[in-house]
């Protein structure tokens, strides 16, 4: 980790930047496998899978009866750890379901909305060699209590932890496919996987670009991913080794991981470098690890109030406050994914079991992007109603707007029902 | 307009499909002028609008006298109508307002969301001879209800309306560019224009291109946009010159908009069309409501629940209900942006001043996307807390399951904790 004490605010913008993100070049390796997806189908999938991962795919539908089985080939202590798991992350988008109440905006003219479960999801899960469960759980619960007719699951692994997860959370169909392709079939569908509206999950780079190209072809997507982040908050009190542990955590994630640690005390962030190289020691990833940390920064700052500017200016997807009241911090912070408040709040709970979502907006989208919730699988519809004597009241105003934005068909439609009411009295 | 007498479902896809749009060509033209303001900002700025526009711009930024005199150059009663509208749609956009609590989803574990304004947003309104202020209000008022610090708009328009509505919205800075330019400008930032996280607002295809292309780069937009288009569901007793004067708002916005006619009696239908053309010729923009025309579609069903069928497959950005029980209907309507009850409820209403936004999804992103509401200016930041006692809960399922997807380092923050709780006691 390189130290940077008391950088001016002039420096922040080029210490806080993230590395440029350029799928230019991989879009034009993935627009032609969503072109031929679009064309020729499964014929594709199939070609794709021995073309690219050497695999011969027959039938690519995950069975109900393997579904059904996944239970019995996890340990019983993982099945109950996923089933906590679940019953807290249901708990926390549960109470994300708000029925808003109709609105009266003026006498005879009613106005509310309604949230929809979006028909159709997919959601995508990468293979390699830990299989994302969790991500599993984050992205299928939500659907599952939005109430989504079709949650479509594609990923090119068939762990049972995987299933098991899947058919906790009621997808309805599960296929053994991954990359570009299976995005690819989700967004145009094929004799076998169906289309689906929005599409949620991470990936590789292959992936990522599948997915940004498909969004401008009229597919919803989660948000536009980039490397996984954490920014550590540090004061005078905070426990290098936990605070070491964090930074960690997100180090193995990959080699581009973005590692911050924000602190007020010189002591500590040297106490944190020297537990950093204590801990790394013993990661079965720490090669991994130790690339990510060598682009990291610690930045040594003169107090609170200015790391919360720092902290503002660089909108990090994941934020620990490991300071004395984390509360007074946290008012003040508007650009952040998830904030963890205190020293027994470790991002790894969030990103398992606490029941927040983990898919978060990387890259510095916080500053306009929320992470994935409910209302991640919703739209909500609006309505109106007007009563004859609401349009009384209402009608001339719109006519009046009408006529000056020139649009007389609009001003028409309002008068040819005023006079209408006005024949009927 | 053209009738399909009770068309099989087979035939829905072929009939509902909309003209595909292809911005690729356009993007070709549109990112080199976001490259030259990126890299020239003003300058870039003045060049473009002498090239385009024939114009010469000096001082682009609107002063606050501009913005603070034209109350006085709109009549009284456009005023009063804007102050109306502007209370409407306020009430219901503060409606969405909503409070959610903490949710303690274990002893000790503790989750909550907190809705955070997007700090800087931007808003493009088009130029031409019609002032677009009602889409002014529709953007700025939600801003400011979400507490947005800086809400920036752009248009080339000096029309007072605009510059009325803008005051009114607490907009903080207004200019005078427009194109795909002005896009680009609050996209990247220049000497003049400052960059916002996110852009609003609708445009001509060089500003939707330019919008597209700045999503890429990191910066939010509403929503990908397409024609405007309209969904009329009449029955037997419908009212068929209320029904063409909806059909007529939405043909006059211009040659490709959308316009679906889905009735239940073929009568009402053939009587529309007559009606269509009676009112059709008193307008001033009859010629581009006529093309539009040209390609829209009457559809004859059988009853209310295919028309329910088809209009889910439609996804109609506006869907107007001319029926006897339109709440029967609306239940089951899943896919809509907007949903306009009874025959007293004009699309226009909604256009101006009922209260509801009009920025709404069309070209069947409804399936997927809401239109704008409060929602769309703000971030949902996710917090947790966890206590000692809570992470003795936690800790060990969350530590399960990151072994379970081999990440050592996300076990190690939670192990590490513990054994200094356990340390403690």
């Amino acid at each position: 980790m390189n130290i940077y004490e008391y950088p001016s605010r002039g420096q922040y913008k080029a210490l806080l930047a993230r590395p440029t993100l350029s799928f230019a070049e991989i879009e034009m390796r993935v627009r032609p496998i969503i072109d031929e997806v679009a064309q020729k189908g499964d014929e594709a999938l199939r070609k794709f899978a021995l073309d690219f991962d050497n695999i011969l795919l027959n039938d690519f539908k995950v069975t109900d009866a393997e579904l059904r089985d996944a239970e019995n080939q996890i340990s019983v202590e993982l099945k109950n750890a996923i089933d906590q798991a679940y019953e807290n992350i249901s708990v926390f988008h549960k109470a994300q379901q708000v029925e808003e109440a109709q609105v009266e905006t003026m006498p005879g003219v009613f106005c509310w909305r309604k949230s929809v479960g979006i028909q159709k999801v997919g959601i995508y899960i990468p293979g390699g060699s830990a299989p994302l469960f969790s991500t599993v759980l984050m992205l299928a619960i939500p659907a599952q209590i939005a109430g989504c007719q079709q949650i479509v699951l594609c990923s090119p692994s068939n762990h049972p932890a995987i299933y098991y997860a899947a058919q906790k959370c009621g997808i309805t169909e599960a296929y053994r496919i991954g990359g570009a392709q299976a995005v690819a079939a989700m967004a145009v569908g094929t004799e076998t996987v169906p289309a689906v509206y929005k599409i949620f999950g991470p990936g590789n780079q292959y992936v990522t670009a599948a997915k940004q190209i498909v969004s401008q072809m009229g597919v919803a997507i989660d948000m536009p991913a980039g490397p996984s982040e954490v920014a550590v908050l540090a004061d005078h009190r905070a426990n290098a080794a936990f605070i070491a542990s964090d930074l960690l955590s997100q180090a193995e994630h990959g080699a581009d991981s973005q590692v911050l640690l924000v602190g007020t005390d010189k002591d500590i962030i040297l106490k944190t470098i020297e537990e950093v190289k204590l801990q790394l020691a013993f990661l079965p990833r720490k090669e991994l690890a130790a690339k990510a940390l060598e682009n990291s920064k610690a930045i040594l700052v003169k107090d609170l109030d200015e790391a919360t500017y720092l902290l503002n200016e660089y909108a990090a997807e994941h934020l620990i406050l490991s300071i004395e009241n984390p509360e007074e911090v946290a008012a003040n912070i508007v650009n952040a994914g998830s904030i963890f408040l205190g020293d027994y709040t470790p991002e790894s709970c969030g990103d398992y079991a606490s029941g927040t979502n983990h898919t978060l907006p990387t890259n510095g989208y916080a500053r306009a992007y929320s992470g994935v919730s409910l209302d991640s699988f919703v739209k909500k519809i609006t309505y109106q109603k007007i009563s004859k004597a609401g349009l009384e009241k209402l009608g001339p105003i719109v006519e009046i707007m009408a006529e000056a934005e020139q649009l007389d068909a609009h001003k028409n439609a309002v008068t040819i029902r005023l006079k209408n009411i006005k024949d009927q009295a």
